[in-house]
């Protein structure tokens, strides 16, 4: 197997925008070929989860190899609910890694605010296990089932909880390509009105456009892919043996930590899937980034602040960055490449590996991205 | 590089089916890893073009895995439009190759019946360029533009074009996993209703249910996969150079053959991409099957035919077998799987390499793959 560089990458603001879905993956992809001098890359792997519903759009891969004027270049679309940008990196991942190709441009995409918040709500909550949507379960009410557990079985009080928004908002406040430029405090947090209790409107990420871009190369660069890994978990969220720690994101660090043959000791900073403040806490401990109980108190003593310990969640993560879906996976990775090169202005912090979560659906499809500075 | 190896391969019936997709795709699963001694397979790569709108569902990779009894494997979906099956091989065959798995479970599906053929039609018609579909182009619309321009600038006559229904729907006589049991005349062909003048019904693949799979490997066995290719063209059809040859078929190919290190000298036995009946002429010369200009003479005189001297679709192709979509580009290796392994029986053909051809949209991403038995 291949060793895998990135030689480039490039993303949207993320936020309410007018462009088309078309114009914010060309944006996304031509800023990362740009940034990595490459003109025309040997293929094309497309992440979008649903363009038919959300744009009207069959046949995705094509229509973007041809807009972005490659329509010789070799495309297909890959999708794995919300983690489907981390996915597709995978793909890209698996053809140079085994040869067969020697540059690959991975793009994801999502457009959706020009939808109503109902409609969109109802699109992704198709990834919930049919017979629990049959039963009015959204992603919004299960994330709410998932922090009364963790806030009755671990003692997490509502007030940490929401110092995790806190942080990613203030965090935001320093990347021009964050959804939200708006400091928030705890009583912000607290007092915004309930969407799935006892979640708030700022406990949950907001729907997002945007775009975001990789470019793969077998050549050597400074940034190398160190590992990947996928983990799974049953559809349905009553079959899982715990809902304060997602089985998917462990087995995805495991394997993600095996490839890349060192442990999460050498992360220095992470982007992880807060779709739902709390989950970042989860998160943490189910990458071994913080011990089993300790996330909570690592998080209000700010040592997953941006001048802390472990930077987490630089970019703003889902929840203020903002999370378009399909775009997610690979806006992680394109903060941790700006943050590992030094080019993450006003918000840099010092590191030489970095650790993306991707969760797909209700955490039944995630992934865990390594990256490592080589120079 | 490792070399990929099929371990077992397994379809359902296509046709009109009352079980669910998911039914249909856990049928060909099992049936797969049941002729591999596989009980659990390293990751599955599902293929479906549009199961959120045909079906209703999304998150459809995970929700398969956990249908199917396997909801810690990773899965992922993969889609290029009707070519999705195909672009799953890849992908699977890509993650073997690099070392990254050992074994993948390939497994494509759809479920369309019961719809209505015009809400059918409109969905896979949003495979087409958005400025030709908003002139109502539909995929028989312009299959009917490509066949007009192969009688006038080739000199093909409708009856020599309908020889190629009558020959496919002859060898799915002999398919027991046929949509179609029913024996065609050239007359029944050129008697049945107009579709898109030229072509009537019975140049048409019907819309059919089912789903196939392949279990791939590392470990060697008695079949291999010789080689893969993709190739891409314009979405739109008014941008291309030729309607009476697809790029992204002669560019697959060559792909295909590179890497096989052979060409279509070797080829004994095809399944091509017969859509629309004319559209198996095409394949045959992009393919290098046959000469420029000889594809007529050839299935006029029966050597693609079952006894010929190059059999192809013995399936019956997609005219006759059927074309379930996702499912089909698996499908078509299932019974390569099969003739080359002596298990074809009533349609048995001899052969140690075929060919399959699988075609996304209007041509624009499609995929040649090269079996060969080297036992």
């Amino acid at each position: 197997m291949s060793d895998v560089w990135i030689a480039g990458a490039g993303m949207t603001r993320f936020g309410k925008r007018e462009e088309t879905l078309q114009d914010l993956v060309a944006e996304a992809a031509l800023a990362a070929l740009g940034a990595a001098s490459v003109e025309i890359p040997d293929a094309i792997v497309v992440a979008t989860m649903n363009p038919e519903e959300f744009v009207g759009e069959g046949n995705f891969a094509s229509h973007i190899a041809t807009y972005l004027g490659f329509s010789h270049v070799p495309a297909l679309r890959v999708e794995t609910a919300t983690s489907s940008g981390a996915a597709a990196l995978f793909a890209g991942f698996a053809a140079v890694a085994a040869g067969l190709q020697r540059s690959v441009l991975v793009v994801g995409g999502e457009k959706m605010t020009h939808l109503s918040t109902p409609r969109v709500s109802e699109l992704i909550s198709r990834s919930i296990d049919p017979h629990e949507r049959s039963y009015g379960a959204t992603m919004p009410a299960l994330a709410g089932l998932v922090t009364r557990v963790l806030m009755a079985k671990l003692g997490v009080s509502l007030r940490e909880i929401s110092q995790v928004a806190v942080k990613n908002h203030a965090n935001a406040l320093l990347n021009p390509f964050a959804h939200f430029q708006k400091r928030v405090t705890l009583d912000d947090v607290l007092e915004s009105r309930v969407v799935a209790d006892p979640l708030r409107l700022l406990h949950c990420c907001p729907i997002s456009d945007g775009a975001a871009a990789l470019l793969l190369t077998a050549e050597r660069t400074g940034i190398r892919i160190a590992g990947i890994g996928q983990g799974a978990d049953y559809l349905a969220v009553r079959y899982r043996d715990s809902l304060t720690s997602f089985r998917a994101t462990e087995a995805a660090a495991e394997a993600a930590y095996r490839m890349a043959g060192f442990g999460p000791e050498r992360v220095e900073v992470a982007e992880v899937h807060d779709a739902f403040a709390p989950f970042e806490l989860i998160a943490l401990e189910d990458l071994g980034l913080l011990p089993p109980g300790k996330a909570v108190r690592a998080t209000m003593s700010g040592e997953t602040a941006l001048d802390g310990r472990l930077p987490v969640n630089p970019s703003g993560g889902l929840k203020a960055r903002g999370h378009a879906l399909a775009a997610t996976g690979l806006a992680q990775l394109v903060e941790l490449v700006w943050q590992l090169t030094g080019s993450a202005t006003g918000r840099q912090v010092e590191a030489r590996v970095g650790l993306a979560h991707s969760i797909g659906g209700l955490a039944t499809n995630n992934w865990v991205t390594l990256l490592e500075r080589v120079t």
